[in-house]
């Protein structure tokens, strides 16, 4: 009975390939989307092997706990003072610089914080589920989807922000109406038999709230799903809200980009519940550090990674001490630098492998995290988390997702672009974004201006240990350089989210791809 | 400045009635669908005046506070040894007793726990959520919908459960394609100009999922909404999961009773975020009693409630000791018992109210909670939160929404169901029903015998204080009883969730019933 999952499932694996141990995966209760199969089981047979780790993010992190349990010498060299990388929190009096020299200072109130990068997990992510449950790691839901959220388009309704709770619903009802009428008119009769047609009729009804002549039209049905504009206590009555007219809100939907609609409530990645960790999104990234005491250099600038048969040596210097060249020396070298600052190191690895870094471009984003004296958008407009979307330049407004309800100064997101407005706001100062951030979302929230307090922003690709956000692979990418890039290429391979293809932009990526590389790893030291 | 909302909106509706109110309050940026304006400023002209409030629950509490605020004396005659009432928390140790004798105790491990009635409030509750503020009552997302839940009839995919995360996405993708088809084939001519139609196609692809040709299927775009089936990191690629066919998806919408998948995902009421207080949900209540500081005597079974032109009398006995009447005196009485147990008391009142109290029947329903020595829904089924529906007599399996990814036991809501299976399962001895949440949730999850430890349930129609769950008021029966149930008779008036017709069913409807309720007797006492 001491047989573990993921030891079962190797074995299931191994007797009888992929699909098999796909499908025994599903029988044991896996959720799918995730190859996570539990932690890894490597025995003690690293002992006396060295491995340099370069990078302190989630993914070199979770390389250094797996090698360390199973007993090889790790050390870590990290660029920044910190732990995480873009896994990154940052709180008030915490300093930081951008390429071109402006060094931030933020002056969040204690407790307030703001996650640059990843700010959540699906609760299909395994891999981090599991790493956060093992270290204790305590975490919350995040409120993905607010219906009190806006959707804002200059042009639909006039400019008015609407509500997620009317768009969304009428959007629904109107397609549930439409294709109940079709229905009715026999033009769908090639697709659905008459029973299927009743069957569907029955069911759009309830899903929509139609009404009982399947109308989506103002009245008990529709306001059960889109809510009531006031209630009579006197009375003992509610008044019904009337639906959108359907064209406005198509309009309203294309001029958003729909992203905001679609993409919140439906995409599997975002499906609800998501999580964070208690405190900041960092707290992952800490947690596995005190795993490791003693593994990390900071403030340790790579310049160079070279290798021969029997090992790689890694030219690094102080950040405070530029100029000054050490080496460090190890038999494996696992490298999670983003590309866009490996493709500019010294390294010494294969055409293919080199070709690979420099294809894979990274996404350009930025994040404006305002202060205000209160968190005047629960109070006043009832939004307890999730966002609020315009097609103005600052495209998101993201609401706190913790410390609901508090007493107190809050700190919202008041900017998250990428693309285009994320190049203009990035090519400002630190204070023109934030001044930019208030006066755009003052059309959303008229009581910014009163109640701001302060700011502070993260352009990604101005950030000296990323230049970006996130790796973008495309299918003819994938084809052409991932074998490369992913192989163990002489003594050096490649790992976290730059090479994660299939969970790209996620943390999970970035965990999965440093198990999958110790693993492979540990079979040619086994096997040598 | 100093002028508050409250007395804004009073103003305004004085001056120029309801609708320029409603108006004001949409434009100081209130959610409509509570009236809640703020907290009550009554001054102290209650000063002398006594109230006596039968019940301790959130109604009779939020009075207290109120009147005690304004300088009233008052006192409150509860019949449990608790606060709370229906907004209850069964706790490791907890000892209750049903209609019939049969006493439970809850044997829970310490940090767990069951709220047999209201588990969670919406974020437009506005009242709620300011008394939590205001009292520092902390508060969590109540994880609604969790997209890995199980929809499961006993015949639609042969008796298979299946994801949320399938069904959902599936049912709307079939949905758009339908309807893009349709007003393809010009059957919606009459309804839609073709730019309309235009625009309904382009944004129904993005909405669902649909591939270039606006066809739902197996691809990229489908397995965004609905996820992969695996995840190849060796090739850095994910296999799209196939859509499941339609006719079978409505089958098992209608078998579910569709409540399911629509309810949760839709209904105003339950649309995302919710919110639960850090602890269990008495927090509340007990917060509220901490404010009206000796004003609570407890087991205390009121037989009844008596009045003359100058005030009430009330007859008790204390449930310990029964057979021994003794008599309280007040100015006023607000008598927040439900219903059913009022319509059983020495009530001396018109009529009309009493025909009120007698006409209005209250909802039955069972809760049955177990624990088991692993969250395994989440380790291994990934179902953090949310919901599984099912046909069978349990109806719904609730998993617990805090404590996420906590080693150690866990307790989740094996069975909560209104109506027929609510009657034959509070039919049941306590030990019997926990026998068959176990054996019925072996269906959804076969871990349940391994790993069951013990397990509490509440019937509530057999709750001696309530004798159900919640008043259940028709169109019909709110004309011809509303007025009378809610005037003030002579020196008593009713207050609570039995008389929030508009808002029934939530905490949010107790506590505007009795802010409404105060601020009416309080009018009267001024006036006087």
């Amino acid at each position: 009975m001491s047989i573990t999952r993921r030891k079962l499932l190797s074995m299931i694996g191994a007797a009888s390939g992929g699909a098999a141990m796909y499908h025994a995966m599903t029988t044991l209760g896996h959720a799918a989307e995730s190859p996570y199969a539990g932690p890894l089981e490597l025995g003690d047979a690293g002992k006396g092997t060295s491995v340099l780790i370069i990078g302190a993010g989630l993914a070199g992190l979770t390389a250094a706990m797996e090698l360390r349990k199973a007993g090889y010498k790790v050390q870590i060299l990290e660029y920044n003072a910190r732990v995480g990388g873009r896994s990154w929190t940052i709180r008030g009096g915490d300093r930081f610089t951008e390429l071109g020299g402006e060094t931030q200072t933020c002056e969040f109130a204690p407790g307030e914080f703001m996650n640059p990068g990843p700010w959540r997990f699906a609760h299909h992510h395994r891999a981090i589920l599991d790493y956060c449950r093992r270290l204790g790691v305590e975490i919350q839901p995040f409120v993905e989807v607010n219906y009190n959220g806006y959707l804002h388009s200059r042009t639909a309704f006039g400019g008015k922000p609407q509500r997620l709770a009317h768009v969304i619903p009428d959007l629904q009802g109107h397609v549930a109406e439409l294709l109940s009428k079709a229905s009715q008119q026999h033009a769908l009769d090639e697709e659905l038999t008459a029973a299927d047609a009743d069957m569907l009729r029955e069911v759009l009804k309830i899903w929509a709230g139609l009404d009982s002549n399947s109308r989506y039209t103002l009245g008990a049905e529709s306001a059960k799903m889109r809510g009531y504009d006031s209630m009579d206590l006197s009375a003992g009555t509610r008044t019904a809200s009337a639906p959108l007219p359907l064209r406005e809100v198509l309009k309203l939907c294309l001029d958003s980009d729909i992203w905001a609609i679609s993409n919140h409530s439906g995409y599997r990645d975002l499906q609800n519940p998501l999580f964070h960790p208690v405190g900041g999104m960092d707290m992952i990234a800490r947690a596995m550090a005190k795993q490791v005491p003693g593994a990390i250099r900071f403030n340790t600038k790579v310049t160079a990674i070279h290798q021969n048969d029997s090992g790689v040596t890694v030219t690094y210097e102080d950040t405070a001490r530029p100029g000054r060249p050490q080496q460090a020396k190890a038999q494996w070298c696992i490298c999670t630098v983003p590309f866009p600052i490996l493709s500019q190191m010294d390294l010494q690895v294969s055409p293919g492998m080199l070709a690979g870094i420099n294809a894979i471009p990274f996404a350009t984003a930025v994040k404006v995290a305002l202060q205000f004296k209160r968190r005047f958008w629960e109070q006043d407009d009832g939004i307890y988390g999730g966002f609020s979307h315009t097609q103005l330049p600052i495209r998101t407004i993201s609401y706190p997702t913790h410390g609901f309800n508090k007493a107190g100064p809050g700190v919202l997101y008041g900017a998250f672009m990428f693309g285009a407005y994320s190049y203009e706001f990035a090519g400002m100062s630190a204070a023109e974004r934030v001044k930019k951030a208030v006066e755009y979302g003052a059309q959303i929230h008229p009581q910014y201006p009163a109640e701001f307090q302060n700011g502070v922003s993260v352009a990604w690709h101005r950030q000296p240990f990323s230049l970006g956000c996130t790796a973008r692979w495309t299918p003819e990418k994938r084809v052409e350089h991932y074998q490369n890039t992913r192989a163990i290429d002489g003594r050096i391979v490649l790992a976290g989210e730059s090479v994660a293809a299939a969970v790209g932009g996620w943390q999970e990526g970035a965990i999965l791809s440093a198990l999958d590389v110790v693993e492979r790893i540990h079979k040619r030291v086994v096997a040598a």
